[in-house]
């Protein structure tokens, strides 16, 4: 990691591609222009960032010029054909090395492309580099910094994929969220996050088999967000046995009538600044006629129902991801960091009855969460107990984050919050399988409240 | 393979190895002596029949040396210590390549045991080899023979897991199964087979990531069968997000009041002598008081359920195996079968909508059948439609095995029938996530049926 610059900040910027594309027939723009653009960001301040692993430039180019003409001939092959992505290193590349921010994989080739990824060609998009990810998408951070301000961390365990959205170096990357790797960096950098629902997006390929991890997407736009998971999901589907995220191709903005208020065991450590940038943020949507609902036996149960979210959730990844961290501990310990051997070690001290009882309660958990349906449209809260923290030892907590991992449920970060003049997330969760009616939801909050 | 020998058959006989811990502490007998029996049959007849694809001898050795020492000293680290093993070929092993049974894999070693193999090693099992699978666990045979009769199939995909158990190579073996794979193998040689309710043994590390793909065992007894699967979910557990089989060390024997016969679709292609096989034994078993089950609204329900299994698992399986399938395909489709190339087409004309359709199908097939267990403790059918079948070009037909693999739900090949000379399964069903009561009945039926 080189020094910190003098400058404390990077240009930030989000860099939407679908509202390119209007431009692309004409030859006004192209993919490859876009691609450049991207570029030119990249090379100005990713020494700074330090959001990639491994680029590959030159075949990103070959893949935009291929793009370009699909364009200019009128025949994309998705609204998605030439958006450069990056992809979470955690997930396999057939062209770049998959390192999954471990010395022990340093340099590792599997050969082939994850389903996401393969789909993603498929669909025309540009797979421009790798982007950095905390050891075993677990905890230990890996050097990535804040573009809004790089004494500070992106979140993690999708760093860099957060970091180089928010710097527009690309419009949109893959990352993965098992507790709050997607949303809590969305959040501190700015961008828009989308766990999808359980089973949502094809993990194959993708190293984080836990079974409420979850592929989702960092995006410039909620758009994208939701267009470059369906591009995918068309081709490759969900997990084995899940139908996938479903719902047509543009989502239309629609008003909620009833917004439920869960503050979380998460609501102790925000931060004043944040508690009243949400609280701001509800009284402009109740004056536009949303009822906020912050009682009632449902909100109440939900509330209870995830209390030890956190805690049950660390017992059930630990249980799940024994193997095959016990496999590469015997391989070579010295490579693999102390955390993570403690994780593993209480792991294997848990045995398979404590598993069962864990995810018994995640079930009631979710039986319970459930019946809010009735209750409200979608749940708001924060999606970050505050702005991003400074200090890039630790990548942040995820405690307002973990219960619609828990819940297996999709949520969004929305960047429509700022504390002290850096971004902060809106969480907005929904309801399992409902993914397309909870981005309505959240396209109504986004235009509103920015508006 | 090496042409054919004069003798058609090579010496049979399951070895199972539990009964032999029992003078290991006396020192009368050891897993070093037992593994060397394992290795004189092995030198004896594995030329002929082709259950392996790569032993590790060296290291079995060694394991064993080391585990007699410890039945020696008293100190087991489980009841499976010192018991050679095999493991299917395409569950990654750290000392012996995974070649998936595709020349695409030839030599392929991945460095790290999966997560099955690891759990086996923890409880002190010698893992002796890799077994011959068909390519890619799907159809395309590699030449393994049928131990009772060299011209015949042993079935497949878990070929050489059956085939080395039926021969005395190894007392038990590691299978998959997400049609057939298991319990067709296991009736036509002859072997218990097991294949468990959906998740119960964890498959990380393991080539089959289909919805409906169990790991399983080929044992040469009951016990061995339910031994085995314990001693490794004990260790590692099911699938993430499932419990995993429970039950206790050793199952007691259950008689059960009611067994349903259901036919299922592939009744019409079984051979008369195999219909009355199974119906002599029904008729023993009704002798000894069980009341079995032939009409009634529950059963033509479920009957109806899985009249359909064959045609909506291959639109399951074929959608599910998209991925990694189309990525080998592209680095290099000659080494691919013309099988998969054409299941693979059509698999990518098929479409997420109509995969949705599928699974939400089987997903009610699972309601209905639940609701058999009000009117039966088990189901019992055949296990394969007749004996193996003359001929290696096919593995033969899994038509009376796709149901349980659909409904999710443990079932065994019990070696309890046979036609002309040749062994054929009684096929056991059970009820999802209740393993143990059903290798209790299933204990219950061995004991009085062969008795």
């Amino acid at each position: 990691m080189m020094a910190l610059a003098e400058t404390q900040k990077v240009a930030t910027g989000l860099r939407p591609y679908l509202p390119a594309t209007g431009t692309f027939a004409a030859g006004k723009d192209s993919p490859r222009a876009f691609l450049e653009r991207c570029l030119a960001a990249i090379e100005a301040a990713e020494k700074q960032v330090g959001a990639f692993v491994h680029l590959n430039v030159e075949r990103a180019r070959a893949d935009a010029d291929a793009a370009s003409e699909r364009w200019r001939t009128g025949q994309p092959l998705s609204p998605i054909d030439g958006m450069p992505v990056g992809i979470k290193d955690i997930m396999e590349t057939e062209d770049m090395p998959t390192e999954l921010g471990s010395p022990l994989f340093a340099g590792w080739r599997s050969g082939r492309d994850c389903a996401a990824v393969r789909a993603l060609r498929e669909a025309g998009a540009v797979i421009l580099g790798k982007t950095v990810t905390t050891e075993f998408a677990a905890t230990e951070p890996r050097g990535t910094r804040n573009p809004h301000d790089l004494s500070r961390t992106p979140g993690g365990s999708s760093s860099g994929s957060a970091a180089a959205v928010a710097a527009g170096f690309l419009p949109a990357a893959l990352g993965t969220q098992v507790v709050g790797s997607i949303l809590r960096p969305a959040s501190y950098c700015g961008a828009f996050g989308y766990k999808p629902s359980l089973g949502g997006i094809n993990r194959g390929g993708s190293h984080d088999p836990m079974s409420q991890s979850c592929t989702g997407i960092i995006a410039a736009s909620l758009a994208e967000c939701w267009t470059v998971a369906r591009e995918i999901v068309l081709r490759i589907g969900g997990d084995a046995g899940y139908p996938g995220i479903v719902g047509p191709a543009a989502v239309p903005a629609k008003a909620p009538q009833r917004l439920a208020l869960l503050r979380t065991a998460g609501w102790g450590k925000a931060s004043d600044a944040a508690k009243a940038a949400l609280d701001a943020a509800l009284k402009r949507l109740a004056a536009k006629g949303v009822t906020i609902v912050e009682s009632g036996a449902e909100l109440a149960a939900a509330e209870a129902a995830v209390a030890e979210a956190q805690t049950v959730t660390k017992h059930i990844d630990g249980w799940e991801a024994r193997w095959p961290l016990n496999v590469y501990r015997a391989r070579d310990a010295s490579k693999i960091s102390k955390h993570m051997l403690d994780r593993l070690a209480a792991a294997e001290a848990m045995g398979v009855e404590k598993y069962r009882e864990v995810i018994a309660r995640r079930a009631e958990a979710r039986r319970i969460y459930a019946r809010l349906a009735d209750r409200a449209d979608a749940v708001v809260s924060l999606a970050a107990p505050g702005a991003a923290p400074v200090g890039l030892g630790s990548t942040g907590d995820g405690v307002f984050n973990v219960p619609a991992s828990f819940l297996g449920v999709p949520a969004l970060s929305l960047p429509l919050l700022a504390e002290s003049g850096l971004p902060l997330g809106l969480q907005l969760m929904g309801f399992e399988q409902r993914d397309a009616e909870h981005h309505a939801i959240a396209g109504w909050l986004a235009r509103e409240l920015v508006a």
